[in-house]
């Protein structure tokens, strides 16, 4: 019995795309689905009450930072990361490698490993596919990521091409360093870039490993959006159909429907949290950046179709004021609404599944969002 | 009819201490009670919600701050600040005096007003005792305060009698300026220093304008504790029985309870609030730097002997983590902790007040907070 396993509901007529459940040790939740982002044990401003309140089913975390702080012992010692963080329901986590190959300036990668400087004191740190494990082992996520190289965009084809060879044998080293298969899963990461046959070969090489669930690693990186969803078309046809998918780092709204048309079960992002603490909102009716002087006096609620927390009591003259004058419960507020923003977005997409009309979904939504404008901004 | 009435309920047999009610045109609250600040319209890191689970009845707002940000009359298009920042219990203004003494380098003093800088960009502001009163209608907070001067401690006497002087006649300009009686209960402000004649003079110039209820300034501002215990216990026998007394700016544990012995209804201070995004806690066993290394592998709560939402949920590791790695979950789960803190303390004095036995309480609590020590820490 695997910890992870992924139940198909069905498949949209207009899209392909799945509905399904993902049952992980600590609860089901249904897919598509967005996981807010947790970096450093708890997803900024909000507790734990909040993002169920907004039916959150699973949050991710970041290996790397705790490893750091307060350090993977102490995790363990308190419980595990759950009972750490006061999270009873699923835990993603990811192996550190994104976070080696984007903070630190200097590193040195091996067959063995990677080593780097920690970015809070510069102090040389190893990581290596054994010791990802071991820690996020050590912090009891219900899925865990495989220690993978992300390679800056764009990289050439023969760097890729080798890229891709050594992550999937650093894939295969986690999964035989992975000391708890029954509480935690085990996910490969498809890497390769933009190049058809290294994600086809990347896919290919991890499937024969049997993962309980695969990644989608080394998009939103840069590259421009239609390469994004071409990667994912002829990526996951060499994905097996009884395991759940994982764009990582992709959060925008139209990523999050286009993903999930190509097939994409599980996305996760910092985008909703990160603009939020800028004052930027995702609405209904597209991007509001809430600081403009123009809602100085607007007594109305950040978008006028949402039901959250935020729209329900505050205005966006009240929202403007506090993120005016650095109030944290501005913060609060605006993350609260964005997280919410996403997770029912979510919703409808997985509504739209069930009812066979994705496409016109996606047609309904991005024309209400202003996608469709020319020279349309998105985050 | 006045917008404020103080009922008084009984008084404690061993120090004369007052259980009351404060009824308000937003609902009344017992006393005595300690009042949250939350100077830019939030008090920092909570939302309302947070404080009704704590029992809050009342919370404070500052007028000079809302007048600079985001401006008077935008609250009063929003309808107030009550519905202006979700908060339908009382809410009480200060007159924003105290700012202007306590922020701007600059400034001068004339019969007519005060002459200051603006501390944000240094831009010339007068404030009146008019100017004062208009800004708090438009608040529609339902107990303001009159314009004061807080002179610095030490003062000479004679400065300290001018000033009195004048804050008497302010605080009648005021009350004829006050465009709202029926909805909002302006206190008269007594001043005087550690001057005993001066303190009886200015409570019986205001008692003499008859306000619904009344304040003592001046104190906390660095003069030794047992001058402001001294200060209070020769300013209240002034006091007419029936109005509420509101001493302002003090909230150190040992200080309300000794306030609350010798008469005091109110207390209000940013304390609890700010020492708690610094890391530090009241608990019944005293003061607690959570930052400490002491804490690192500590997974027992902040304070054993409380059930609030940080206690119940989350360890002294945890919350250290938090603090230590600067994430505002941590700020709201000290700021939680330290208010229910207050709240729970000033509960626990009201009920000893119900049974005659103050006295009792003050010496079981100092004596397990640690104030009994020699050289005991107080915040
Ligand atoms: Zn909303
Ligand atoms: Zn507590």
């Amino acid at each position: 019995m695997t910890a992870i396993r992924y139940e198909l509901i069905k498949t949209d007529k207009q899209t392909g795309a799945r509905l399904g459940i993902v049952h992980t040790p600590h609860g089901s939740f249904e897919t598509p689905t967005f996981m807010p982002v947790g970096t450093q044990a708890t997803v900024k401003t909000m507790a734990p009450e909040d993002l169920k309140v907004m039916e959150a089913g699973i949050i991710l975390s970041n290996t790397y930072h705790l490893w750091l702080r307060p350090g993977h012992e102490i995790i363990r010692e308190a419980g595990g990361l759950h009972k750490f963080m006061n999270w009873d329901r699923a835990i993603l986590t990811d192996s550190g490698g994104f976070q080696v190959f984007s903070l630190s300036e200097f590193r040195q990668i091996e067959e063995e490993g990677v080593h780097f400087r920690n970015h809070l004191n510069g102090d040389k740190l190893f990581l290596s596919p054994e010791k990802a494990i071991e820690v996020q082992n050590a912090l009891g996520s219900d899925i865990m990521m495989s220690f993978d190289e992300c390679p800056a965009y764009p990289a050439t084809y023969d760097y890729m091409k080798a890229s891709v060879e050594r992550t999937s044998r650093w894939a295969e080293r986690g999964l035989k360093a992975h000391a708890r298969p029954q509480d935690q899963g085990l996910f490969g990461i498809v890497q390769g870039g933009e190049f058809e046959d290294l994600r086809k070969m990347s896919a290919q090489d991890l499937v024969s490993l049997d993962f309980p669930g695969y990644s989608i690693g080394g998009l939103s990186v840069g590259e421009p959006k239609d390469v994004m969803n071409r990667v994912i078309e002829f990526t996951t046809p060499h994905l097996p159909a009884n395991k759940p998918r994982y764009l990582m780092g992709v959060g925008s709204p139209d990523s999050l429907i286009d993903g999930a048309i190509r097939g994409i079960d599980m996305f996760d992002c910092v985008l909703p949290t990160r603009i939020a603490r800028n004052g930027t909102l995702m609405t209904s009716q597209g991007r509001l950046v809430v600081k403009g002087a123009k809602y100085e006096r607007d007594f109305g609620p950040i978008d006028p179709k949402c039901d959250c927390y935020t729209c329900k009591n505050y205005s966006r003259a009240y929202v403007r004021h506090l993120i005016r004058t650095e109030e944290t419960f501005g913060l609060r507020l605006t993350t609260y609404h964005n997280l919410y923003f996403l997770m029912n977005l979510m919703k409808q997409v997985r509504q739209a599944i069930r009812e066979d009309r994705l496409l016109d979904f996606k047609h309904e939504f991005f024309e209400e969002y202003g996608y469709n404008k020319p020279n349309a901004k998105n985050f």
